[in-house]
């Protein structure tokens, strides 16, 4: 054996022995086994969260027992009317929010839109003049494509700047800003207390995109004043593909809050069948047309997870995953054959780790091959997403170990 | 026994062997077989549609095996992205479409609010100063409240008219006309090929709800011209609670169509992640978010049961349905004690039947508690839907019976 590969033996020994001793005293480890896992390492939770083992069961009792016996009574009587508020309320302490003030419905896109059109027009109540949204240069695309609809139907100006510009920028014509907790590509977290803070010194309203944050780390919505939010649940919160949204309306914002999709379920009285508008009170104004009861109730289920689970517990485990992957990257792979883009202050670090690598596309695709699922993201970006409920040590060792073999 | 009573037994006896009649030569009757049905005559398949069996199983199998297992690699692997122009094209053919201008997703109300703005869009291409929305003043109200808002932000006047004023109310400031093919509450059909005739002499463009038509008689969208069209599927199309909505864009408008709500998923190249919007060519651009994938594919497990069902033949029945449940009603019921605001004309009727009944709310209390499910809108009507797929005669003339009992 050459001195090289006894020392990568060696290596490889001493960080397999840390991860079992780090999966040992893991509280959180004991939540896996409430997920449908196989033998992959699954780093793609960040894109679609593994099935909980509740929600089979209660989908095909949602499917079989409400719908298909219960039929239409089941809109009262099997709570699909009020599930929207109820769920909001369910993941309102994963972000920090007291009850009332979530709605679960439609997808991310379209809960932007709410919150941006509904952030001007209570920043145009104000104070006259505002007419400009500033928004995250680098987000999740449908972000600045829906704030460019926005804008242009509310007659702003959209001003895409890099998040590090906003306190800069703003200025008597902010009317509000769209930023994203975490930045999809490179797993960076922003300051949501420090920009919240600077956009309302502006008199300004800060929407947060917590797509790549909820059920990762702590939010604190209500603690830093955050205007509006919204947030998937198909990531972090293991709802299911495609599995509603939610948007967040501060309580104190909700009597103004003038949505631009004003469905019947908004209605103070929906079934009142009324031609005249009026809004219902509450969080209940953020809805929009009847939800999608399979996808929100598989949801429902999804969330059960969390029954006592405690969102700074998942912060330190999720620290301590992303730093020891990192630590096991070092490691296994070989100086420069791939470079992380993810901060290595914690402060600033999301629940992801990116790496950028010439041939990401291809790597990737080994990756999973040999039982690694992460993802790729174009040009030249390997994403591996951690999710602390179901991902143990012994899973960041493995993928750094199979990346380093990969890209020797 | 009483010459009355004597009467009201022959009467009894003469419809129950028509219906059984009615119903041996029903050349659909052998579908029912394709739903949950139990002994309750379910007539409020236009609120909610029965549970057709296929879908339970392709459910389950969705949720263990597509998301539990497989995970990401379903949304390409088990066709989970292309699911809404897919399951678009299958709606097609009933509302007499050709494929590739339906993508299914979101709600109606948000697809009224695509379908809205995109069509004063559209119209401002053509000519200058239309700036006038006009709506169906008797619609379900969530119509009229998108309406109202997208006249807003585009600057419009919304004016709401009674369909049959809209003809002559057309003029060169008419932009968008929203129309609902059959009205929810009293089930009248309104002339879909003359008013869209009449919208596009004026050089308007023509919008159709087709949640209370689709699935129930024909439409005939291309034939007639058609601009654009909403439908939910949760009523005649038996999709499940809160199953996805659609947007019809008409072929040679769909390079103009200019959403409101560009997502992501309408890009040309969503996985670019582009920072600069280019929408997709074809339907795909009336796509917004990430669609929501249970309630999606159970709509898809759903539509099989049309499968060789001619939408000719569905309405057929439909009328036959309802001419003799009306027909029942005034054999069963006294004179005077319910009024039909259903059309007797056929070309006037949707699937449905309405009854005014001064303690409605009451009587379809009582009814839906001897296994008669119809519903109740207010504030004084009784609704009866008739589902050709999987109500019969049988089933309209006991409904009809049992009312007669209720309301003696």
């Amino acid at each position: 054996m050459s001195e090289r590969s006894e020392l990568r033996s060696e290596l490889r020994s001493e960080l397999g022995v840390r991860a079992a001793e780090l999966d040992a005293s893991d509280e959180l480890a004991k939540l896996r086994a409430q997920f449908v896992l196989d033998d992959v390492v699954y780093l793609d939770g960040n894109s679609l969260g593994a099935l909980p083992a509740s929600v089979p069961g209660r989908v095909d009792d949602v499917v079989r027992r409400q719908w298909g016996e219960m039929r239409i009574r089941s809109w009262e009587e099997s709570g699909w009317w009020t599930a929207p508020e109820r769920i909001g309320d369910r993941i309102a302490p994963l972000v920090g929010a007291a009850p009332g003030q979530i709605v679960v419905g439609d997808s991310t896109s379209v809960n932007v839109f709410k919150a941006l059109v509904g952030a001007v027009r209570l920043a145009a109540l104000t104070s006259d003049g505002r007419d400009e949204i500033i928004v995250d240069a680098t987000t999740f695309p449908t972000d600045g494509y829906i704030a460019a609809s926005a804008a242009r139907l509310t007659g702003c100006e959209l001003r895409p700047l890099d998040p590090a510009e906003v306190p800069s920028a703003l200025g008597p014509r902010t009317a509000a800003v769209l930023l994203n907790h975490v930045d999809y590509r490179t797993g960076r977290l922003h300051d949501l207390p420090a920009l919240t803070s600077a956009i309302h010194d502006a008199g300004a309203l800060a929407v947060w995109d917590l797509c790549h944050s909820a059920g990762a780390l702590p939010v604190d919505l209500d603690a830093h004043g955050v205007d509006l939010a919204v947030g998937c649940t198909y990531k972090y919160l293991n709802g299911g593909p495609g599995s509603p949204a939610y948007l967040y309306v501060r309580a104190d914002l909700q009597p103004r809050f003038d949505s631009p999709l004003p469905g019947w379920n908004s209605h103070a009285d929906p079934f009142g069948m009324s031609p005249a508008y009026e809004p219902a009170p509450g969080a209940l104004r953020g809805r929009v047309g009847t939800p999608d009861i399979l996808s929100m109730l598989a949801l429902e289920a999804a969330l059960e997870v969390w029954e006592g689970v405690s969102i700074d517990s998942v912060r330190t485990k999720s620290l301590a995953l992303t730093d020891f992957f990192l630590e096991c990257v070092e490691a296994y792979v070989p100086r420069g054959r791939v470079v992380s883009l993810t901060p290595s202050h914690h402060a600033e670090r999301g629940s992801q780790v990116a790496l950028r690598c010439a041939d990401a596309g291809e790597v990737m695709k080994r990756l999973i091959e040999r039982g690694v699922v992460g993802d790729f993201r174009h040009p030249d970006v390997l994403r591996f997403g951690f999710t602390p409920l179901y991902v143990g040590f012994g899973d960041a060792e493995r993928a750094a170990r199979v990346l380093g073999e990969t890209v020797t």
